[in-house]
């Protein structure tokens, strides 16, 4: 922006590094900011540094907490014989949101992508495979994006679990509910006519 | 969010309180901050500080600076007979970025609004008045918001002025450029039409 006020300048950049907040979004962001009083822009600037400080990846299932082990982990009425794996601790959230699932998760954060030089290393999916170990898993389900990357990590991942006589299943694919037929993609009425089931 | 992860949920929520932020974009937010590296993390939380205590409002014209008057009154090249009176400090960037004004500003930190309970005192136009006792300004140019509070505000501020023999105007009225006259609102375009000028 250049306003020629530097702290007001470092302040925009700073916000502008965020996802999906431009130029406009960063400086309305900081005008809020030299709006608060001085307790409010302490809380906010130590809200940033507490989450950065006690965040930090699971030990069990590399989901997001602030202790050992994650609310999920923790809980002793989840069903230990199933384990969701997903990319992002955000996935975590929307399947845990549907109040449907019952069972664990683990998060791989991230996907396999040789373009961003992303392999199955830089992901968690080695302490997957550890916990598989014991035998309580009976079902692994394979819950990554719909994408390009998504299918090849899940297909990867696959591969490495079933010889371990584990099942694996994927997301069912097809037209997503209250959506209309006539803006689906080819590729998703295909999927949803492949998958079709008697009623 | 409620994400089960206490320092998670605050940070979403202090950026939810930001102006045109909801719940996806602090959730994104949220995770980009714990995505920093440790530095990274200081450097936003300390910018938040930083621009808080170092930013005040100029000695002169209410105009945001880090110093005790801001860089247009400082500058010695500016036109001092006239001033620009505008709602807020993004409105001087705006003006700025134009090229086209040489003189100074004058900043009202908001609008006389008795819904809000914002009456003239609450706003910088007592010291307005006294920039205008040593007779060195010739033309106030009053560049409030083209809202019924921003012209309520003209209006109060033009009519003070007035009698000590200074020239008053008012931004001029009428279609956008690059605008669609047929998108252009009535009012508007009764506006540039009783504003038409001869070509």
């Amino acid at each position: 922006m250049a306003s020629g006020i530097p702290a007001l300048d470092r302040l925009v950049d700073e916000f502008r590094k965020m996802p999906s907040v431009g130029i406009k979004s960063a400086e309305r962001m900081a005008f809020y900011v030299l709006g608060l009083n001085d307790s409010e822009a302490k809380s906010l600037s130590e809200s940033i540094i507490d989450a950065h400080k006690k965040i930090h990846k699971c030990s069990v299932c590399s989901n997001l907490t602030e202790e050992e082990t994650c609310p999920v982990c923790k809980n002793g009425k989840r069903d230990r014989s199933t384990i969701c794996v997903v990319e992002d601790p955000r996935d975590v959230a929307a399947i845990e949101r549907t109040h449907e699932y019952n069972g664990l998760y683990h998060v791989l954060h991230g996907v396999i992508s040789p373009i961003n030089g992303i392999g199955p290393d830089e992901l968690t999916i080695r302490e997957l495979i550890a916990r598989l170990s014991d035998n309580t898993v009976k079902e692994i389900i394979m819950a990554t994006n719909p994408t390009v990357e998504g299918e090849a990590t899940a297909m990867y991942i696959s591969r490495l679990i079933k010889p371990m006589g584990i099942s694996v299943s994927r997301l069912a694919y097809g037209i997503p509910v209250g959506a209309d037929l006539e803006y689906a993609d080819e590729v998703t009425l295909s999927r949803a006519l492949e998958g079709r089931r008697e009623i």
